[in-house]
Formats: C-alpha cells, sequence, structure tokens
C-alpha cells in the first residue's frame, strides 16, 4: 500500500496531480493526500507520471511525497476532525 | 516513527497546529505534513493536543491523520520536486 501526500501551490498542477492520482486507482483521505495499493510496476508509472506532470513547473512549492505504508498501518491511524470524502473507501 | 498529515483550511488554525506539533519535536517534510519519534505517550499527547486545538472550531476544512510508519518506510518514500526546509532533518 502506498500514501502519496503532496504540496503544489499551484492550484491547476495541484489540480492535475489529483486526477491523474485518482486515475490510477489512489483513494483520496485529505485534499492533498491518497492512498491505494500498487504493484511495483503500477508505482514506477504513478512516479513516473508525477515526474512528468510536475517536470519544469514553476510552482512555488512543489513537494510529492510516495511513503510505502502498510494496511495495518492504515487502519491504526489516528484521524481527527472531519472525515474526508471518500476516505473508506480503500481501493483493493 | 509517526507521519502526522494535516488540511485546515483556516489559516491561523493551520499555523497553531503547525506551531504545536513543532513544539512536540516533529520535523516538517511538507507545508501540512510532519514527522519524528514518539513514544507512545507523546503520542497521546500530540493527538490530544491536536484535539484540544481543534475542538468545536469551524475549519471549512480540517482533517488530521496521524500514521504510525518505520524508519525504513521514510527512508524508502519517493519524493518528487523541491524538498521542504526541514525535510532531512530527522527528530531523533
Amino acid at each position: 500500500m502506498y500514501l502519496v501526500i503532496y504540496d503544489i501551490s499551484d492550484d491547476p498542477l495541484r489540480t492535475k496531480v489529483a486526477a491523474f492520482l485518482k486515475s490510477k486507482g489512489l483513494t483520496r483521505i485529505q485534499y492533498s493526500a491518497f492512498v491505494g495499493k500498487l504493484t511495483s510496476s503500477q508505482l514506477r508509472d504513478v512516479v513516473a507520471g508525477v515526474k512528468l506532470l510536475t517536470r519544469g513547473r514553476d510552482s512555488e512549492r512543489l513537494n510529492v511525497q510516495v511513503f510505502p505504508i502498510t494496511e495495518s498501518q492504515y487502519e491504526q491511524r489516528t484521524v481527527i476532525g472531519k472525515t474526508y470524502g471518500e476516505e473508506d473507501v480503500v481501493v483493493t
């Protein structure tokens, strides 16, 4: 399982990255965070795709981090506040 | 090790939460993400503190998630784009 978190100050670029992550089957758990299961080749696709989308783009803040996590870590996480829309739908 | 990610649309509240997380020894790795080592009682402090700061606050978006991660997962993560200021300083 992977957790993708990003900080992209350029609105159109951020929207593109979010749409791309969603198209790769990841589930949005926060405004700038997605989770989902990825095979190693799917992971390579996601990383390559984000690099392509963001290369040469001059967004003041542009940082994307992809963490390997386990399902139990995902389930053990603590959530405070309002649940994001799609949070409980985990892509299998 | 823990990864704290948050989506708080209310600027002053977001600033308070960031200052609080930093005061608990966590390191900022992205505009809305911190990491660091926490004992279980420190974790309880962090969760209780964030709950206290955010309770009753009517921020349109208000979601904080605290993931248990391992140091090797942290080291294995993929980072794309500009490194956030304090990224390489991991709180030991």
